[in-house]
């Protein structure tokens, strides 16, 4: 079958079912296009259909039926009524255009009827050889080649006033697989706020056709691709899924977030997507077995997601922290032991160059130079600075997690880009962590994400980060 | 002995080793009780103690030594350096002073001569019978009479910018005992980003005298407080801590961040506090003996606390789930479930009342009515709210989780008060989650908790924080 590369990057789009009503998904999605379009950020064609009228709509040329357009897009987007879904798409399939989205929802997932067209949406499918995303989903985004077919405005009312709603992020090197539509959109928002970057996003409702298994080959060899997060409450093609994700995570990993793990948990999901659940031991080991990293939660699937883009995989799990504050040590520390990775022991080198440090007056002298090393509130960058290159340079040591609290009087703003200085001349991994949700706290922990070290709110999240590294290690270093 | 009043509500407060210099400690301690006192937040007289000049710092009246003073406080803050620190304590006692803040550290924790000068202060307290927090602690913070001897500024250099950066809560009802004062000045600064208030913050550091023993037992009567919060890493007094805590947590939930839970953390922290961690095991048992409920970071310990303070708790541990977003609601039954909640069952009433609002088209006909109730993409604020009626007047339902993402087009910002008017006339909780960093996203959550029900950005979190709801019922409803 062909590459997906048409629902990423088509020269042109055809918007069937565009409408003139504000508010109405015809509209909204046409907007969105148009105005990407105006940024400069699509650079294709844009048609429209609306078998009502052919007066242009937002300035785009309108038809009354695909097969009038002078031109075969590459793309169709259907946000047509369900009934007039099938007619809609023998149309795309006379005029040879090769990549749907359909955006409507009504069928397979409401029965009966629904279910009924469903089935001759994939008979017309067949015989034009067409490759369709969804029914009922948000389709596609790519803030790198502007293609946008999740209808929700950006902006939406709060009370009198317009407030960003539905946010888009920025181009990145993570790309987002969802089988929830509604919690795809909830991601998007929560990576625009969070400074993440998104490569492609696809959200396939009922996989008449494109699946996981299709995303996943296609994302395996997209170069803006630097790491595959998959939402799923079911994996249909288990086994060709666990064979391409085998190859894939030798290349760059994979991060599931597979929901329905208990069984209350999987009753839900089996009414939400009809999706049979399967026992959640079976898909841990599987997924353990083809290399790809398992996550609990959205907080976390990101959390790992910023880790692995930024940073480089560790060789082994013995972690060294660095902090100025005892108590996030200890809870550093607990979170350390409580996931399977190591303390590491300090080589004697390392002590004595800590000694050292000390007579200098580089550090405190009460300092604690065992793991957790803690600087104590007395630290100053150079402290942090001095250790840190103590640390990276033991053998001993994988990978550092540098819990800086940016309250104590010594610790600066130019702190996070002297660390990246010194971690980038090491092939180890650093993740760094800063408490607090004040203007100073969010531009520190910012400071660190700009230099390449990702930068979380609490210290377990942190360990947590560190420990995807360490998975990711034993994956693509030992294989 | 005396109750912790003095400490809390001074009517008047010297600061021992003011400083004229901005930077030092007893400068900008000194600065914030000033500016405190300017905005009528701390409404009693202020002294300051330098032995080098008897010149006014900050337009307060300074003396040469605590003798000097006209006035006798009823508060000392020490803040002299620590070979001082018993001169200036034992002056202190001379005049009559019952409450002493040692801010200074350089005693015990830093060992030998430091250990000496620690037995030093504890013959003086003895000989007069003081009550002392400290030394080596950032002390207290009061929003509510303005007390604040955390001498970190609110304000601090970032390249070239002020930025906020130790900021203090809004005056409130949660109340947090810390034995790490760096992790307190950590919380303290996310307390403010997420609009939590504060009642009373205490840090007491070496615990020369007052411990959580005495906090504990000052905060259970203290009308200002509803919900205690306790990070320790040690608890000395153990037995008299537990029996304790079993008679305030009938009248007042608490609320414990236990660290040092794994060897690794245990060891960490018997270098950061001396303290002997113990058994997790044991702590774990007897936490729950005293009807304690014990979280596992900071995150947790704020959601928790938010919705003890606002929410009632739970008959029960029959939850019911309401969301507008399938995917979430899978993630919610699956914590649910995880965290020894059960997913309710509903009457025979209430599937008849759903089947109604369908036919009325008050909810969409493919809403999925059984525990998750998913009103799907077409939901709207009536549909929520009806739901929300229908489902807390089952009897069978003791607490109702409601995942609204407000990216549907038909939630509005209406939606949280509209929900938080049906919920307030039965007595269940409820607490909400919305995904995502957009300005909506912040501000829908935010209304939510403007009234009265505490919000979440996930799901799980929302999960949590209902357990702790039920897990309080279970002690306070019960006994």
């Amino acid at each position: 079958m062909s590459s997906l590369e048409g629902f990423f990057n088509p020269k042109s789009v055809v918007i069937v079912g565009a409408s003139r009503t504000p508010g109405k998904i015809g509209y909204e999605l046409l907007k969105i296009m148009v105005e990407n379009s105006q940024r400069g950020m699509y650079k294709g064609k844009l048609y429209a259909v609306n078998p009502k009228s052919e007066e242009s709509i937002l300035g785009v040329p309108t038809f009354k039926s695909v097969t009038e357009i002078p031109d075969t897009p590459d793309l169709a987007v259907l946000v047509t009524p369900a009934k007039y879904t099938p007619l809609a798409m023998e149309d795309c399939g006379k005029k040879g255009i090769e990549n749907i989205i359909i955006i409507s929802g009504g069928f397979a997932e409401v029965g009966g009827e629904g279910t009924k067209l469903q089935e001759m949406l994939e008979e017309i499918r067949k015989k034009y050889d067409m490759r369709v995303i969804g029914p009922n989903c948000v389709g596609v985004v790519v803030p790198s080649t502007g293609i946008d077919t999740m209808f929700l405005p950006v902006e939406k009312d709060f009370l009198g006033k317009s407030y960003i709603s539905s946010p888009r992020p920025k181009p990145g090197n993570i790309s987002l697989s969802t089988q929830s539509g509604a919690f795809g959109v909830a991601c998007l928002d929560y990576m625009h706020g969070e400074g993440i970057g998104l490569a492609k996003f696809v959200s396939y409702g009922n996989k008449l056709d494109v699946d996981e298994v299709d995303v996943l080959s296609y994302l395996k060899d997209d170069e803006e691709t630097k790491v595959i997060l998959i939402y799923a409450e079911s994996i249909d093609r288990g086994r060709e899924f666990l064979q391409l994700a085998k190859e894939v995570t030798k290349v760059k990993p994979i991060v599931v977030f597979k929901a329905g793990r208990t069984s209350a948990g999987a009753r839900a999901a089996s009414s939400h997507t009809a999706a049979m659940a399967g026992s959640d031991a079976v898909y841990d080991a599987a997924f353990r077995q083809a290399g790809i990293i398992r996550v609990r939660d959205m907080e976390e699937l990101f959390d790992v997601a910023k880790a692995l883009v930024m940073q480089p995989p560790a060789k082994g799990d013995r972690i060294a922290i660095l902090t100025d504050g005892g108590g996030v040590g200890v809870m550093a520390a607990d979170e350390t032991e409580a996931i399977g990775l190591k303390l590491a022991s300090f080589s004697e080198e390392t002590m004595k160059n800590f000694e050292e440090l000390k007579r200098e007056r580089i550090i405190p002298p009460i300092a604690a130079t065992a793991n957790p090393v803690d600087l104590t509130g007395s630290a100053t960058d150079d402290s942090f600075v001095r250790s840190m290159e103590i640390l990276l340079r033991d053998n001993g040591v994988d990978g550092v997690i540098v819990l800086a609290l940016h309250h104590v009087p010594g610790a600066t703003a130019e702190l996070p880009s002297k660390l990246a200085r010194i971690a980038r001349r090491y092939n180890k991994p650093v993740v760094a962590m800063d408490v607090g949700s004040s203007q100073y706290a969010r531009e520190f922990r910012e400071s660190f994400e700009v230099e390449g070290i990702p930068a979380y709110p609490e210290p377990e999240r942190a360990v947590r980060a560190m420990k995807a590294l360490v998975d990711y290690g034993k994956i693509s270093l030992q294989s």
